[in-house]
């Protein structure tokens, strides 16, 4: 834990994969070409990676074609101007191994809409985290 | 309103903003290169913009050099699988207007810690958002 100045404390790496351990929700953030784009999901942690589902379409896209993608949990109190977040950048992929799939399901990864969904894993190599 | 078949249900521009005028906690996506990062940010909207305070730093470099930054707001249940998420595409340029500045902080828009800031006002060309 690093106290800044102005109010900001770092979170160190252990505590960053803490709070990613906590949460069910965040946000995936994609450059497709130089345009950005983020999207909530819902997801779980499997070998320190980052797994959600998602259907076929922009984000999968994004993920198989563009490789690099940000991953951002947070939680912040609006009344007492207090919150955190953490900021994942790794590699995405999309993942067909159907034992990681089974692993997945079991920390409870499941679709919430009906089709067809496939399965992305974000590694966790950079990971950053501010608290105020 | 239009229903998906998946269960997915797409916003019009006019729920989108309305989703928008209620929420004050957003997240920033900016392309830095080719490496997607995520922000989150206390906001309020200002003449249809997105207008937030910034510390100078990567989120100001990137909308000031990069000008086009993504905007994310959302709302999930986890517990019922409910959502929804607007997602706004636009360009990012520091505000130096005292005028204008003086509206964003009559609409609530104050600096969650001490210290010089810089404002950003996003414009909201591409408006898109989805109900789960």
């Amino acid at each position: 834990m690093v106290l800044l100045t102005d109010g900001l404390e770092l979170l160190d790496e252990q505590e960053c994969r803490s709070l990613l351990s906590q949460r069910r929700i965040g946000r995936v953030g994609v450059c497709v070409g130089a345009m950005p784009a983020i999207f909530p999901v819902s997801y779980v942690i499997v070998d320190d990676d980052i797994v959600f589902l998602s259907a076929p379409g922009t984000k999968v896209r994004a993920a198989v074609e563009h490789a690099v993608v940000a991953f951002e949990v947070d939680d912040a109190d609006d009344d007492h101007e207090t919150g955190w977040s953490v900021l994942v950048v790794g590699r995405a992929e999309e993942v067909h191994d159907e034992a990681f799939g089974a692993r997945a399901e079991a920390a409870g990864l499941h679709p919430w809409l009906p089709g067809r969904h496939c399965l992305i894993r974000v590694s966790t190599d950079v990971v950053s985290g501010c608290r105020i």
